[in-house]
């Protein structure tokens, strides 16, 4: 695509370095911004450039925070005994939507993958181990993987797992089985199989 | 969604006013802005004010421009016999992208749409009219209608065509049909109908 303008040209290819943005979209976006004040433009760039410079990661469980404690590691309503391990922040955020959970988290910020390079040193597996050992942490009574039932989040888990055991604890894994409102029908195989052996009695 | 950090927050939300990004894309984009450098993010802040404040438009024709004149204006090795009304710049590239015209352009900024509100005066109908007039252009043979084949396209240009009548000259407009690999089977009948009518005889 040859552009009318290298200003604009500039703009395009920053924008398509986000993930899942082209340089169509990235077009699009860029005269979207055009059409809009001048100021929502600065705006746009001011947040991001704050964000991305000020935003801080609580000391305790890795994730996103304003301060040195996140607003759930820092709430003393939140259950310490339970100890939730995700991935990333968008995890955090998708539980938390939930309303169903009120331990703490803990961010690992990746997950094991050899094939992108990336092993447990990479994570924040040390903290959580450093964080369970320490005194004031002695509370602290299961851990719950939550991590994507992908090979890279069974690795994960199988690896924490083996790491957690001299703290014997509780360790549980969220439940596999068929989504809610799901049609078995179009469930996979494996999905099914794994819903039918870990099937839950009723009470 | 409640976020951990005010600065995410502000920061998603401003990204989330672009068309066709939600919150949960917004987050996404964020978040990988975070597991970049900070320069890149300073970049992309740069480069979309710098865009903002300094972009021009072409004089001329209106197009996106870094200076008065934009650089299919500059070229003289463009056919000025020619004159393409499109409605804003993404229109141009897409032509221009097809290598097959070689003329000059004119970029109305807008499609005359009741239902948002613009009319004839919000877009730059009046300026293609004295660009027609000026001494200077008595060189142009044909003024061609690229606009889209909607309700307010065809709007638009039933309006110039009537605009334009006075100054004498071919008015056209690009052809509508089955687009090229495009399936008989699967055309509307609207386009089907229409490519009947205006069939092209082998020569």
């Amino acid at each position: 695509m040859e552009f009318p303008s290298r200003l604009i040209e500039e703009a395009v290819n920053e924008v398509a370095k986000l993930p899942g943005i082209g340089k169509k979209t990235a077009l699009r976006l860029v005269l979207h911004l055009l059409k809009r004040d001048e100021e929502q433009t600065q705006t746009l760039a001011d947040t991001l450039v704050a964000m991305r410079t000020k935003v801080k990661y609580c000391q305790k469980c890795h994730n996103l925070s304003d301060n040195d404690l996140c607003t759930i590691c820092a709430n003393p309503r939140r259950d310490n005994s339970l100890i939730c391990v995700v991935e990333d922040t968008r995890d955090v955020l998708a539980i938390e939507n939930t309303a169903q959970y009120k331990g703490l988290y803990h961010v690992l910020g990746g997950i094991i993958s050899p094939v992108e390079g990336v092993g447990p040193s990479d994570l924040h597996i040390e903290s959580l181990v450093q964080r369970l050992g320490a005194v004031d942490n002695e509370q602290v009574k299961e851990i719950i993987l939550a991590l994507s039932p992908t090979m890279e989040g069974d690795t994960t888990a199988f690896y924490l797992q083996k790491k957690l055991r001299p703290f014997k604890l509780k360790i549980s894994t969220i439940a596999r089985g068929i989504p809610i409102g799901g049609d078995l029908e179009y469930a996979d195989e494996v999905t099914l199989g794994r819903s039918i052996l870990s099937r839950i009695a009723y009470e």
